[in-house]
């Protein structure tokens, strides 16, 4: 699972209180740090407890809500170089809501174990500073989300999905089932299907077995305005 | 509009940094203070630049979002003691999104200029962490809302609603239309009106021109479960 890591170099580029930490902080991080490899669809972190601190090397990481009855709704994803710290909710006291984290794609990510992160962001108050400062980034994030949930209608909404999707994955083909998106969006994958069926008959996409092609981004990109 | 207020006693008594401040940065921040009174309704803040940071000494404040075609969603309350730090937004530069805040009762809050916060926020890390602290604790009561709007149908939310209300004015009786709940709850007050009207056949609630009485909180509980 986990494997030796050139620790301080990697840290020292994505943590910009490094620096400010004494030799024997970095040594006790680096101790308790592991590069991951996650399957795509692998579960990264669930409800249980504090995993710990990500960093993305490689992949995608999906972070999302799931209800009792089992739906989902997608909060925000994370690429090369992001770092996932709800998955530390012990660093963050405040935070009080669980969320999931999976992989999209295979995924290769540094992980700090929670408690040790968690050591040390209560000693440094750069250490606190960074991690709150992410938090209220991803709180930007999911406002975003909420505006599209409670302002915009579903085709709307879907369009800017396809459109994001598009720049994530730099193609115009997005291999994704209805049931996928619906899970994304936090809907029905009925609703979806019909959506789409609308906007091929308008040109916009074309729908396979294998999944959708974008046609007309700025048919598009006019629904999503 | 304002007027003197006894600061250091104030801050002393909400800041938990308070103590670490220079005298010179007391000074400062008192002399950018003042004790504003709002009306019923009134609005505190809007999206337009940084206004300041609120304590509520007295009343209550409503955090809420708007669309573009004036539709809203309540994202939390605030009552006395509370801060309210989205209204600063300068100090927090990862927030990226516009919140509108609305005097819900008659309140008295002291305010300090958003630059002047920012000024000492930007020198004192203490400070910058208590307002990312209380920005945090924002996040969760927004995931909470969004957790209802995705995952519970609109009758549990509004049993939901109308339980915390009863909490929070200390007496069983809403003095609120069904067009102001509506507001709240992000959607239209036809499905209110018709929901209330469930509610009343099932002996749970009494509604008259002036409000809705709670005649069963037991019921209302079974359902927000």
């Amino acid at each position: 699972m986990s494997e030796k890591i050139n620790c301080s170099e990697v840290y020292n580029q994505h943590f910009p209180f490094w620096d400010k930490l004494s030799m024997e902080d970095k040594v006790y991080l680096c101790k308790n740090s592991s590069l991951e490899h996650f399957e795509k669809e692998q579960p990264v972190h669930g409800n249980t407890g504090c995993t710990g601190l990500y960093i993305v090397k490689e992949g995608r990481l999906r972070i999302y809500m799931l209800s009792d009855e089992g739906k989902e709704i997608t909060l925000y994803r994370l690429g090369k170089g992001d770092i996932c710290m709800l998955s530390a909710c012990c660093v963050l006291s405040s935070i009080t809501f669980d969320v999931y984290v999976d992989a999209e794609q295979p995924s290769d990510c540094y992980m700090i174990n929670g408690n040790a992160f968690n050591d040390i962001s209560e000693r440094y108050l750069e250490v606190k500073n960074f991690a709150l400062e992410i938090a209220v980034q991803r709180f930007s994030d999911v406002m975003w989300i909420m505006q599209q949930i409670v302002f915009m209608s579903m085709d709307k909404r879907l369009a800017i999905f396809l459109l994001d999707e598009c720049n994530a994955v730099g193609n115009d083909f997005i291999s994704m089932t209805h049931e996928q998106i619906a899970r994304h969006l936090g809907t029905a994958r009925e609703v979806i299907t019909r959506l789409l069926r609308h906007l091929a008959s308008d040109g916009a996409v074309e729908v396979t077995r294998r999944g959708i092609s974008i046609i007309n981004k700025k048919k598009l990109r006019d629904i999503a305005l």
